[in-house]
């Protein structure tokens, strides 16, 4: 798998993770980052609004890959089956980003701002796939269900993707997904 | 029932929530709710750090009552029959602010910055949730995605509880959870 070999968005990116890493997400300024990377200010701002969007540039396209793979797996295939499906494949397109995944990570769990964007991201991901089923003719209550849980299931399971060696994110989240099975199985009926 | 009969905190919180309802979340100072309740903005502040939390003072008190009722269940009851028990008994305790749930809940869908304050805290009911299984001797990964659902299911049936009539939490939290068994029973193993 080739480096990920960055133009203008990207040195930004990687200039700011070194920063933020060096000195905390709050103490670097955008000029701060802008300079590392070479650039100016005003380029900085053609490629992201503020500071925190830096770490979230490819959430719109992560997104929009997970729906496009959605649509294309058959209408027979069970509603957590495809979003588990969709996910697998989207997420393993992300290998080259693993290195920014685990710094960006890092990064979120230490800075309330952050978390938050990290939130309303997922959410709007999250609505996209329920969005994606309802097409399918799952009923609401079982497309929403199903993105949620879907979802449940790619964090964790990415995030052991990340830390780990030589791991195959779809083998983990079909094992996250027989956990899940095994917690909902054992519940009274 | 009785209905709310608010203290200092209470009535800063209704007239938010009318001031907000009337003007917009973001028009609303702290000012004009310490006005509208007949205290000062000093008082203000000795009930609420900040103008988004006026829409968050409960999170803390439901979270200790979701945890102090998983404590109360036994230890071999499933992980996420436990979750809905706990969540069922502490959510129904909330009935008597059910019109505020109402208004708070419309407000939160309009405001990108109180949808990322009331992600967080559902991120820290969750993760309360989860360390309180790991005490219960839950596998960490288990303890994690059984918090996770658990909460989804308590989101869905929550919403659907205060919007309708004469339903109970606990039934629409049942039938949220059986929705659940029927999106992961028919994954392929």
């Amino acid at each position: 798998m080739g480096r990920w070999e960055p133009g203008a968005q990207g040195r930004l990116q990687l200039a700011a993770l070194e920063l933020f890493a060096k000195r905390g997400y709050s103490a670097v300024t955008i000029a701060d980052i802008a300079e590392a990377a070479g650039l100016t200010k005003r380029t900085f701002f053609n490629h992201f609004p503020d500071k925190r969007e830096i770490l979230f540039a490819g959430a719109g396209a992560f997104e929009e890959s997970v729906v496009n793979h959605l649509r294309s797996i058959p209408h027979d295939v069970a509603a957590l089956e495809a979003v588990v499906q969709a996910l697998s494949i989207a997420g393993s397109e992300l290998a080259r980003y693993r290195e920014f995944s685990i710094l960006r990570r890092d990064l979120i769990a230490l800075n309330v701002e952050l978390r938050e964007r990290d939130l309303v991201k997922m959410v709007s991901l999250t609505d996209a796939i329920a969005v994606e089923l309802l097409k399918r003719r799952v009923g609401a209550t079982q497309a929403s269900l199903a993105a949620q849980i879907g979802i449940s299931i790619f964090n964790w399971a990415y995030d052991k993707w990340i830390s780990g060696n030589d791991l195959d994110l779809s083998e983990l989240m079909r094992t996250t997904l027989f956990d899940v099975r095994s917690i909902v199985d054992v519940v009274a009926t």
